[in-house]
């Protein structure tokens, strides 16, 4: 099993209930020098069955509830989290929850359009606000910059990528969701000009289309591939990556 | 005088009430060639005194109310341009509404940040859907593509460009305003993409830092020199703009 988390002791997932968030929690798990603590949240933690029969055979899986879209909730959370992390702080956040509505330019809403954003890109931005303190905590001491000392990891996707949506890459068609990954990596690029003198690493990671219920069943990789080439290419990142959009093998996406 | 606007028989603005919007309707009808009609479009027409100056001095200027925001204006004024422009179409939408609030890292609110999105992403996206059925009533007729046929000119930012928010690129600040117009980029490849084969033009237009209310006074490009280089962009798109990003200069820029 390769050591894909060394030196990282916190680690906190969005969305960790099910599909790619689950995974990680899983694999993370898995990995030789795993984090002290994995902090995996849920809208719902009542209904998370996988995420809570994890944490109760392993003592350093933290399962906390967390509305993404809900100020009081984000807020709740990252009180929870400062008591599980403490004076260590924490030193990687991955923003992974995400929706998907189907929005076809013959189907598109308002409504789906605004709430995608909601979910997949305002979210983001405001979790990562209320654990910046946390974030700044374990940033303050260290050298370089990594998930060993701090990072923010915005889960994106190609299809966020406005230069490769034309011919092959323009056959999946959603306004809603290629909008909010775009406007989502915008976002990650204004983190990582904010946060740079903190040495806060702030990316775009795009996972590769996976078997999830997200993904559907004629991807091509399996949420094992996906995030074993995830959790490397995260354990790997240094300043060189920062304010950059990368996919799950590492390489380097254009806008 | 050049001849910006040579074929072009309609066009539409929105925000036409001031600013840049204003000072197309002011430039194209200086310009020789003039658009038969000009249909000049403002949330509330009956506040906008210079807009309302011109049409009185001008009947090729139409002034309608567009609240951009709203389903049911928009319809409404769908309903009123068909009766203007009749079997003709429209040939050309420039969708030039959009707010921009202060939004760095420490003032960002969700709510800033969810009604730019919907007034400067959302709306241009349902704007160009209600006036689909004129803008291919125009596109039925002709060779080529461009605004003598149909065109979607979506005015997006320098400051939409995910690649340039870095170094120099990175010191004007606004989370809400730079998601908004990255998103707009992609809503306009969706949109070049789904309606090339209908031979509609669309592309995202950077119209420089302009002294407006919303550019400030230490913006150096006055509004006529901006416009007039707009125009004159505007005027030469080919199929080989379409589902670009371009600037007042008419040079390509990075997404």
């Amino acid at each position: 099993m390769k050591i894909y988390t060394s030196k990282c002791r916190s680690v906190l997932i969005t969305g960790a209930n099910r599909g790619l968030g689950l995974q990680m929690v899983r694999q993370l798990l898995d990995s030789q020098n795993r984090p002290q603590k994995i902090i995996a949240t849920a809208r719902d933690p009542a209904a998370a069955k996988e995420l809570q029969e994890l944490s109760k055979s392993h003592p350093n899986v933290h399962v906390l509830p967390l509305d993404v879209t809900s100020d009081s909730s984000v807020d709740a959370a990252a009180q929870s989290v400062e008591s599980i992390v403490g004076s260590d702080g924490l030193n990687c956040l991955i923003n992974n929850a995400a929706i998907n509505l189907a929005s076809e330019l013959d189907t598109v809403t308002r409504d789906a359009m605004m709430k995608t954003y909601e979910s997949n890109t305002v979210a983001p931005l405001f979790v990562t606000k209320a654990f910046l303190p946390l974030l700044r905590r374990a940033a303050a001491e260290g050298s370089g910059m990594g998930i060993q000392r701090a990072a923010v990891i915005n889960v994106s996707s190609l299809l966020g990528s406005v230069q490769l949506n034309w011919g092959e890459g323009a056959s999946y068609k959603s306004y809603a969701y290629r909008a909010s990954k775009s406007a989502l990596n915008m976002v990650t690029r204004c983190l990582a000009v904010d946060l740079e003198a903190e040495k806060i690493l702030c990316v775009a990671l795009h996972p590769g289309w996976v078997r999830t219920d997200m993904g559907g069943p004629t991807a091509p990789l399996s949420p094992e591939e996906s995030i074993s080439s995830v959790l490397s290419v995260i354990s790997g990142l240094t300043e060189k990556h920062h304010g950059g959009y990368v996919d799950y093998t590492g390489k380097s996406l254009p806008w």
